[in-house]
């Protein structure tokens, strides 16, 4: 493998392979470019915006800077009990509930410490702007097709922090790590065994997680 | 003065009394919101679009952290021109020359370091946003009236912080310094005097600043 000393790493003993699959993309992305740059810390009240992988990712990095809530949002139930599992503390529908009540209601009206965007359309990225509080920071995750409106005539005066980012993947070593140390469980996300035979029927699932519950889908020689 | 132990700072000896009067509100506004959120440091090129006095402030700021160029952009050649005087090494009129193509003829192609909004339109909001390179900083320091639109489709990917805020003062200690060892100068802003019987007369110039070049008025019993 070219450059391997600069693009790769020693997998750590007792390490399961599969476990290991899951820091190529989704863990280092959660943890980087919502949890490292929205900056949190114990006590916190994240919201997260979106419980797909990515948003699952970002439940389990924030977990490890102890706040005192993460309240996951989605459109999807099923996605919402992933959250749960993962450790979401509250979870809200936001075609039924609204987010902004819940949140202001944990926080003396003031809104998130931490508002994590984890889907990437408009309508997303401007409710996680909506929910952050004074002085609060606002981490986008989604990968976005279209312009959002920024409501500078709310913002402006909010001292808020809005960062944007894609996967850098200097994490790696520390999610190792928390591998090694159990105190991460990169296995959870792995809902699916398939094997390369049946890549037809691992499509299928996948593409129709909302209904089979599908979070990542391992292929290997034998399933 | 209720609570002055919490609010007032003592003048250092020899400061005029009018430069003090620049340090209530456009010295820290630009020096906190724009240049300590922007992040500026030595070598960068700093983009700051608006050169009224906050932009000015903003220039004046800059300069502490040695900047390798400070790009003045405006509509306006009179506030150009102080920008200039306040220690811009580029300026831009916008209503001419493409401000976008002169950063990045600075910059390898890459965009500014940080880029400072100074207005507080959409539009001017939206050309600190495309001038900041990928991994920049865009401090807003304008106050603004109506949402702006924010290119996600181009920026999700560019590691991009943006910021906001209202002044708060806590640097006002920070600028005294500067102003006892005149490692700034606040007397610069100040290009009217007028007797306080004079007020309208203070008001029309002040209004009239593309014509007068007027930045700051000072008003005293005495002229």
């Amino acid at each position: 493998m070219p450059f391997a000393d600069t693009s790769t790493y020693p997998v750590p003993d007792g390490a399961a392979d599969e476990d290991i699959l899951m820091l190529a993309d989704i863990l280092p992305t959660g943890y980087e470019v919502g949890v490292l740059n929205g900056g949190v810390r114990p006590g916190d009240v994240v919201a997260i915006v979106g419980a797909g992988p990515i948003g699952l990712s970002a439940i389990t990095g924030a977990r490890l800077f102890s706040p005192s809530h993460i309240v996951a949002i989605d459109l999807a139930d099923t996605r919402l009990e992933a959250a749960k599992a993962f450790g979401a503390d509250i979870t809200v529908n936001n075609g039924r509930e609204d987010p902004l009540e819940i949140v202001r209601s944990l926080t003396d009206g003031l809104g998130a410490d931490v508002a994590i965007e984890a889907v990437g359309v408009p309508a997303t990225f401007e409710l996680a702007a909506a929910l952050a509080r004074p002085g609060g920071r606002i981490a986008n995750i989604g990968v976005h097709g279209e312009p959002a409106t920024l409501h500078l005539e709310d913002l402006w005066i909010k001292n808020i922090t809005i960062t944007t980012g894609l996967v850098d993947a200097y994490s790696t070593p520390t999610l190792l790590k928390l591998l090694a140390s159990h105190q991460i469980d990169a296995g959870r996300f792995i809902t699916h065994h398939f094997a390369l035979d049946d890549f037809d029927q691992a499509y299928d699932v996948f593409a129709r997680a909302a209904d089979t519950g599908a979070l990542k889908v391992v292929m290997s020689r034998t399933a």
